[in-house]
């Protein structure tokens, strides 16, 4: 965050209204940094400060070049738009998500134009200590090919596939990544990266990318759906991330679904990761054509082509995954399910069996549409979820959903 | 809501910064009598409002004998503490909690000093038009007991056993009150006893009360599982009341534990409600001893004696409970699971087996203790609830935990 103080005649007076001045000038950037440009009501409603506080505000922070002001209209009424100085720098949001096999990192514009979208395959088994590196150079040479100074990174989300304990910052149980558990991943990063860090949930940031870049309007409650190597979801309840007790939220992977069924990697028994996760998918892709190499991407081809078996594999991965999702709506009560992963290739015939199971297990008590489907952003969802997660301002998660 | 202006010459200033200021007035009362007393630090907190902007609000407000302040302090600092004027009058919130079976009427102060508490006995089947005249007649006679002016009804909040539509403000799909579907109870209650009147699902106004009354310190998210007739659940996420989509959220009792299962009354099979609801133990309490009355007391009291069958039940009924609030927990990582209920008489046998099942079908992964408990409210949560909704603002849902 960049912190700049206020020093013009009209904004001293007493220390501590000094200091409460210059606060509240921060909450203002921090807000027009989430979202490019808004009206000073807009302003006034995001910040919580009144309209008068605002427009004083405003005005000051022109005077000091920290933003200009033009006119235009809102709901039909004359009102003063406020946007940050571009100034002579570009500042970007970074966001990097760390899969078993990828890394990708995305940089946006405050005003949420992706700059750049970059992947890196990464070995299976990876260690963090090389992936930080990693993760360095590629932000070394995305930032260089769009000449950026680091400086200028206002900072970078880091999503990974693992819950994080919100108290110490740490990955927990390193389900996903096991080589990972503990790693004191943000500082760690924060040192290779120079920059400042947030690491979060992947699925979490997914949620978080949907509400921002999802084109779903208005929508306050949304489950996002991460169905990988394993299963997780990211949650937006009452249009905020919801992160919980300590964080370990939309652990829908490990919800049974059989009680005596596979033993799960989590310790569980019949989790519904153990049998529709991506590589439970797998294991029956292959079991099925055991001289010839299972990937996503022929279960998918298969399936769409009308492979009886293929056909079978993703309807009931994507019914189990319909019925734990009818829980959580029971629950929850959401807009909207989101499905990302590689296996959403498969289209329809997936969102149709996680439908299907939904309205299955969903109580009619619950009546009246949970629309389901697929991400829109495919694999950058989670990475620019990380630049939301930034943008946003990490310290506050509560947010109303922007078009 | 009581809506004094403020009109010294202080306030005076333009048509809208004078609006504005009384805006703020109301949201400062609003505060104000959620919790009785707050110093000006919390108010500007809990408002949203600068500590300035307070400041000068209190002071007109004094003059205004809105509120008196005094000295006090606060983490050590002296800080200015702020009340509501006790005036001649003596406000008071009211909830009324419907059941199947019963009525109850709870009387606080903005304080949230109980004034009142009663119950009255319902025919089962009552219809809704009986049941508003029972309630007018109810409250009339306890504020006529307690010398307290209707005009002095802050506002009512109603509590009642099913979903009900955030929009149409009316009961969906009646489930235990089926006679009362698609009533406008709200308008209905309003007119009947001539104050404000708000409907809530009585598992939301239980989740309100815990956090009001419970005693359960800090807390931000908690499910209030109620097991009486049906079994739902009321959420407090981040904080606030979860209200979902259409405000049918926490509806667990719908959650399919045994696929082939029983028939459950909503439409779905094997619902966790047709096999752990109050209604479902009894039946199997009454197949067991079939010349017997079946009652919720006497299941509790042959479980507590250790009665085979009794205790089987009662085990059986946590068990499932606990199995559907693993996944419940999986997906919100809460801090809290308060159970309440008739049953929940049975004690540590219920809470024992809840947590077992809870153990279970909890995935390692959300590691740490969820604390299941049972309600210290008792029978008087969903109307202590109801009085919450009155007192912390129908509009405004987010507020912080209160000691």
């Amino acid at each position: 965050m960049t912190r700049r103080s206020v020093s013009t005649p009209a904004a001293r007076g007493s220390g501590s209204q000094h200091a409460l001045r210059a606060a509240n000038v921060r909450r203002i950037e921090q807000a027009l940094r989430a979202t490019g440009a808004m009206t000073q009501s807009a302003l006034a409603r995001t910040t919580g400060l009144s309209n008068a506080t605002v427009s004083n505000l405003v005005r000051v922070m022109v005077d000091e070049q920290l933003v200009t002001t033009s006119a235009t209209t809102s709901s039909g009424r004359r009102a003063v738009l406020v946007q940050l100085a571009g100034g002579s720098r570009r500042k970007v949001a970074v966001g990097i998500d760390i899969g078993r096999g990828h890394l990708r990192l995305v940089v946006v514009t405050p005003a949420r134009e992706v700059l750049a979208d970059v992947e890196r395959t990464l070995e299976p088994g990876h260690r963090a200590q090389d992936t930080v590196a990693i993760a360095a150079a590629v932000l070394g040479d995305v930032l260089g090919d769009l000449g950026i100074d680091r400086a200028d990174v206002l900072g970078c989300g880091v999503g990974i596939p693992a819950p994080i304990d919100r108290h110490t910052g740490r990955t927990s149980h390193g389900a996903v990544l096991p080589e990972w558990s503990g790693y004191p991943l943000r500082e760690q990063l924060a040192a290779g990266l120079g920059v400042p860090v947030e690491v979060e949930n992947d699925a979490n940031l997914g949620a978080l990318a949907e509400l921002t870049w999802g084109g779903h309007g208005d929508v306050t409650d949304l489950v996002f759906v991460k169905v990988a190597s394993g299963i997780g979801a990211g949650l937006i309840v009452g249009g905020r991330l919801h992160r919980g007790r300590d964080g370990k939220t939309g652990e829908i992977g490990h919800t049974t679904i059989l009680e005596y069924g596979p033993v799960c990697r989590c310790g569980g028994r019949g989790c519904l990761e153990a049998i529709a996760s991506g590589q439970a998918m797998l294991a029956l892709w292959q079991a099925s054509r055991p001289t010839q190499p299972a990937t996503a991407e022929s279960l998918v081809r298969h399936a769409r082509a009308g492979d009886p078996t293929a056909v079978r594999i993703v309807e009931d991965a994507g019914l189990a995954l319909g019925r734990v999702l009818g829980g959580v709506v029971n629950l929850l009560n959401p807009q909207l399910v989101v499905v990302s992963g590689p296996v959403t290739g498969a289209g329809e015939l997936l969102v149709d069996s996680v439908a299907a199971g939904l309205s299955r297990f969903t109580s009619p008590v619950v009546a009246g549409p949970t629309r389901v489907t697929t991400s829109a952003l495919k694999g950058s969802a989670e990475a620019l979820g990380g630049c939301a997660l930034v943008l946003r301002g990490a310290g506050d998660d509560a947010w109303a959903s922007v078009g």
